[in-house]
């Protein structure tokens, strides 16, 4: 089952918006086992949209677009599959009425050029809209033995909740099985693709000759490496089974690489272990400058955990705020320090401190990269140095998954 | 002149990277007057590649094909372009020279492979690389009277170089236009799209009347809205005088909405503004947990006008660190009595504290999206209350942009 994408929309090609969506539809499908031909963006124009879609008719089993399916006279993916179905457009009145009702229940005039939103060629089927007002459609194409065109809004969480409702169980159906592919993501930091690789080889020549699940590496920057298993059987049920006995197999191969699965971020996993073990935090940030806080603070809840934060920039606030000695505030001394002045002054039972150097300059005879953590709390009383790379905002955002790393290692191991 | 643009990888469709360098050609390639017809997305398949690349070229004057110029051998742009020219690919002996001396510089042993990079269709030119190792290529395609392939790494900052310095240039001069474009970006906040539309209503009729320069809206999310000019004309200098007289047109009629240009940031636009009145910065961050503090801190050389943050996210703690009295932390009093406690306890010129409700749920009897920010400084002490849209982290940078912009229209006023 080959499957292509086209993107509509003229602001993709002028780069005022990126066209992500495809690149997720593209993740979706692999995860079902469909395989992506080609991805393309073209601009609000009927003919080229047309032409586009027959083109790469010619190559796929099905194609998926994109946007063009709001109420403006820029819409014009309605237009251009009708075309290639060589079927008239006519007006759904099921649509209609959901579009009309949706303005009534907001007290508001609807412009009549709404009811675009409710044109169907005739053939077509409607993937109802849940939240905004274009439906998505189900084109079979005549004359195409078993070819189909799906059409989605370009809405982000729209685009989504179709592709997962009606056109990914419709492109599996169509293809013939009647497996069912569950994946699952185990988050990893601190090791690279080719040291995890290293590290998995036998079990990756394991899973090669199981034939499932297969396994694949994502790289998520500094975020560190995903690493995918996907099980495919008759059950969801069977998928589980399958899953829990590598995810287990895989966890005892990386031990502590493995901070967390699916939607868990290393924010998420140091609270909830702080959560557990009933303990607060508090920080005292210099070159990271507010980011800890930031992330800990991105996750709804983290006020049962997190208590603030000591964003001690200029040196002398170390020594007055937190309670410094004099000296170089880019050492492991300044860092123990740190951390155990936020810890007093934020009355919290963990202190965790960062210091260090983001450039463009070296700073305290250190070079750009140089990150001391302090890490202060029950049980616990270290500092550690490491040497990161990237210049200033890459150097920064390492340095706060290094640290938040560290703690979590901290948290874990006791 | 049409331009099509060819995204070489298999990551692409499969969604473990997003496009970006599509999208940012495109804009490079309408600001420079060349419009972009499709831009399509292929996996590393020799055969596939060479194919769309055919089909590209039968509407497109030129095509640009970025990415699979590495030296692995899932690198195959070279060989599919060698393809399309039918012209055997030959070792370039000075590119490979440049690719040995660069390993040997590094101390490295020059895998073999890298050799592949050195690869060049005959009748193709190249664009030298400056900073990684594989070229760019321009290649005639014979046969086809004019039309053209560009080849670019995927790599963002080598694209971007190749494209400025050589292939933007190539195209302007196949186009036969002799003249000069340069384009201008005023950063705007605080006015929506139609608002700024409404505004610049009788500006933008005398623009299209006058043909050179246009003006377009570029939308940045919570970022505000930029306006761009771009001027046509002989000369560079003709171009500026033209952006000269209708920016200071646009600032006239935007007032205060306008608060940089080009590259600046709020955050680096409140930095100047501090620096050149000789002030210190303070903050009290609760709602955003750190974000103000890291974002100026972003900005290479904050250190000479940002001193540090209190981040008081624990409500005692705004009574301990910032000198709140007993009351409600969602308010305008508690607002101003964390600037100036910020200001205090930072010894800072200017204290600015925000405080509100991200969610999920409400805080203090205030619903969702309410933010109070307190600005207290040299000629100013004041306290600012306003409802911003989105749930937690779209609410969070809206409150941070909008705590900068407050200050940096008090700063510009004074």
């Amino acid at each position: 089952m080959n499957v292509s994408i086209l993107a509509v929309g003229t602001e993709l090609l002028l780069g005022q918006i990126i066209d992500s969506n495809s690149a997720w539809m593209g993740e979706e499908l692999a995860t079902h086992g469909i395989d992506s031909l080609v991805q393309v963006k073209v601009g609000d124009n009927v003919g080229r949209i047309e032409a586009q879609l027959r083109r790469l008719l010619d190559d796929a089993d099905a194609v998926i677009i994109c946007g063009g399916l709001g109420p403006t006279h820029d819409d014009l993916t309605r237009e251009a599959i009708a075309a290639v179905m060589d079927a008239p457009l006519v007006l759904d009145e099921d649509i209609a009425q959901v579009i009309r009702d949706m303005f009534e229940s907001r007290g508001r005039r609807m412009p009549e050029n709404n009811l675009r939103q409710a044109m169907v060629p005739t053939g077509a089927s409607v993937i109802p809209q849940t939240r905004g007002t274009a439906p998505g459609l189900i084109c079979p194409i005549d004359g195409i033995d078993g070819k189909v065109v799906y059409a989605v809004p370009g809405v982000p969480h729209e685009m989504r909740d179709m592709m997962q409702r009606a056109i990914v169980p419709d492109l599996v159906r169509r293809s013939g099985s009647t497996d069912t592919i569950v994946s699952r993501v185990l988050r990893t930091w601190g090791e690279s693709e080719s040291g995890l690789n290293e590290r998995l080889d036998h079990v990756i020549a394991e899973l090669e000759s199981a034939g499932t699940p297969t396994l694949a590496f994502l790289a998520s920057g500094w975020e560190g490496l995903k690493v995918r298993l996907t099980a495919k059987a008759s059950t969801t049920e069977e998928c589980a089974v399958q899953l829990d006995a590598w995810e287990a197999r895989l966890r005892h191969e990386l031990g502590d690489l493995v901070f967390g699965v699916g939607d868990d971020t290393m924010e998420s996993v140091v609270l909830e272990l702080c959560r557990r073990r009933g303990l607060s935090l508090g920080l005292a940030e210099s070159v990271t400058g507010g980011l800890v806080g930031a992330r800990l603070t991105g996750v709804p809840g983290a006020s049962d955990v997190f208590r603030g934060s000591v964003v001690s920039y200029a040196t002398d606030l170390k020594q007055t705020l937190l309670g410094v000695s004099p000296g170089p505030v880019v050492s492991g001394s300044a860092a123990r320090q740190m951390a155990v002045g936020a810890r007093e002054r934020l009355g919290s039972d963990i202190g965790l401190s960062l210091t260090g150097v983001a450039g463009p300059a070296e700073q305290d005879g250190q070079p750009v990269g140089t990150l001391f953590v302090g890490l202060v709390g029950p049980g616990f009383d270290d500092v550690r140095e490491v040497r990161l790379p990237g210049q200033r905002e890459q150097m920064r955002q390492f340095a706060v998954i290094t640290a938040l790393g560290m703690l979590r290692q901290l948290l874990a191991a006791a």
